[in-house]
């Protein structure tokens, strides 16, 4: 475990029992002060904590090397795990719209026993200890306003592409005539980019004292291309990739996926292919998934996607090395750069 | 209609335009704007607004009749709107938790076609819709900060108590030893009475340049008491109220709701009683339900209602008389009492 890592670990337990200690104060009955804590350590914890570490690992670069403080550190992984909380009241309840079944290996909550629809009240218990973690360590800081504003900016933004994407690919109802280029963008921009990309850079500049509007405007127009070709390459791996690799097996053609790879295959398909995708994707069987992806070979989706990949890298490239900004560093955004291209997981 | 309730309704498609202009000003797609407006209008609107009222009506009370200006009114009436739609995110999630069938004389709104869980993210989305308005109206005030605050913590208030309420008396697993009266206290006040009685005059408060902390907590402590009390009369008259004066059939019993009147039964039983009510609390037949209102006959759990109301009565207006400090006022209090003393509805 690298020293970035322990660091921000660390950090957990303290603000578990932060929480925790409140709840006593209030002298709730224990046995909700008991489901509230299995709650948390269930659905916090777990994942990968990339985005967590990004605050850290941004304020440093921002820094230019000059060491942090111990209060700084502490204050950055806080933050970062703020946006692990923010993660886990997303998934939490997206498993519960999306009918998962398991999340990091373990059952999604709802479908822990006795749980069900209360993870829908235990997924807003995530969202607030939030706002419960800034006021109480970062009240004092000019820029506390900021950071509960752009929590809050990010959590509608998410919560306008998970409402585009519900509503365009419901599960039960198949209908590509609802699909397009431009409604993926922005399920993806919006439902992702912005909270996994944007989000801990930007946290990191208000800790770093950046107050000019065009700094985080410039980051933004980077970071969201970035998100977004991040998502384009997760929808790809989940059909092409190796299962073995990514640990699942993708489904997105089962469930009737708003993903890029439809997307351009509905662009090019001639009415015969328009006719095997309208009357095989989102379904179950094998056989329709075949049907679909055979249509794929055809028009020759993975080859538009390595197009797509050497085209990204280098108009995001590009991007970074107009980056500017006396505030920020185009280390930043090359060490996002470094871990995404043409990864294979 | 009054002038109040004109000024109030006046507020809601000013505000419901403004979140549509935004939405349009990002470019998302038509489809989910229409969605969009469609939630917001199932689920803001219907209600008696009480809540909502309860702003201006306490700012004009803390004004000591110096008449309000045209942007106060129009302020308190949107921060007024705020509770409604905080209590609209609770409400959709509720009705899903809950499995209720109609709200306000309609479906629940995950009851309408096409929905679904759709509803959670929709819920979401709602909660998120305060913040927007908050910091659009607010953003200069010296309060901003404290609006915002009081929000994120009435919002997690609630959240504890609805917790609480759903692992004590879930639906399918009836087990009464889990009941107590003190549980049925705290759910009530932090499930109802802060967001309910608490919030709107806390709001009205900020409004009106209050700082002081202790003014705070005096209106606090008559408000959640106050809360508590409209709590139980709702419990009681979800039993003895008539059913065409409520608007509804009382199901408390067959809901297993962790209601006062059963923890009082519960609290006077004997052992033959106490049987009674074990095999029959939570259950769906009408001879179910007859048994435990003849359990609740023997013991005079009315009788006990009438007692608690009039010791309530005495208790608060003992408290409201105490009200003294200079930023506040007993008629703040006393019209809340006025409203719901001996209420049948």
């Amino acid at each position: 475990m690298t020293d970035a890592v322990k660091e921000f670990n660390d950090v957990f337990p303290v603000l578990a029992e932060e929480l925790l200690s409140h709840l006593r104060s209030l002298r709730i009955p224990e046995n909700a002060i008991e489901w509230f804590e299995r709650s948390m350590r269930h659905n916090v914890l777990g994942g990968k904590m990339n985005r967590g570490l990004t605050v850290a690992e941004t304020l440093r670069i921002l820094k230019r090397g000059e060491p942090l403080s111990k209060e700084e550190i502490f204050k950055a992984n806080l933050l970062g795990w703020c946006i692990e909380w923010l993660q886990a009241f997303f998934l939490v309840s997206d498993d519960i719209m999306d009918n998962s079944k398991t999340r990091r290996g373990q059952p999604c909550w709802y479908r822990v026993e006795a749980v069900g629809n209360i993870a829908i009240n235990d997924a807003f218990i995530l969202e607030s200890a939030i706002y419960f973690f800034l006021k109480k360590h970062f009240k004092k800081d000019a820029y506390y306003v900021d950071l509960i504003e752009l929590f809050h900016e990010t959590t509608y933004q998410t919560e306008l592409g998970q409402l585009l994407d519900l509503i365009t690919a419901p599960e039960d109802d198949v209908d590509l005539s609802k699909f397009s280029i431009e409604k993926h963008s922005f399920i993806v921009v919006y439902k992702t980019a912005y909270y996994s990309f944007y989000l801990p850079v930007a946290l990191a500049m208000h800790m770093a004292g950046v107050k000019d509007e065009a700094a985080f405007k410039q980051a933004e127009s980077i970071l969201l291309p970035l998100g977004e070709y991040f998502q384009v390459q997760d929808d790809y791996l989940d059909c092409y990739g190796n299962p073995a690799t990514i640990g699942k097996i993708g489904t997105d053609i089962e469930d009737n996926k708003c993903s890029w790879l439809i997307n351009q295959a509905l662009a090019k398909a001639t009415p015969e292919q328009r006719k095997i995708l309208d009357e095989n994707y989102g379904r179950r069987e094998e056989v329709n998934v075949i049907a679909v992806k055979e249509v794929f070979a055809e028009i020759n989706v993975e080859g538009l996607f390595k197009a797509y990949e050497e085209e990204s890298y280098n108009r995001l490239n590009a991007l970074i090395a107009k980056v500017d900004h006396p505030l920020l560093s185009q280390d930043v955004f090359t060490s996002f750069m470094k871990r995404i291209y043409k990864r294979t997981k």
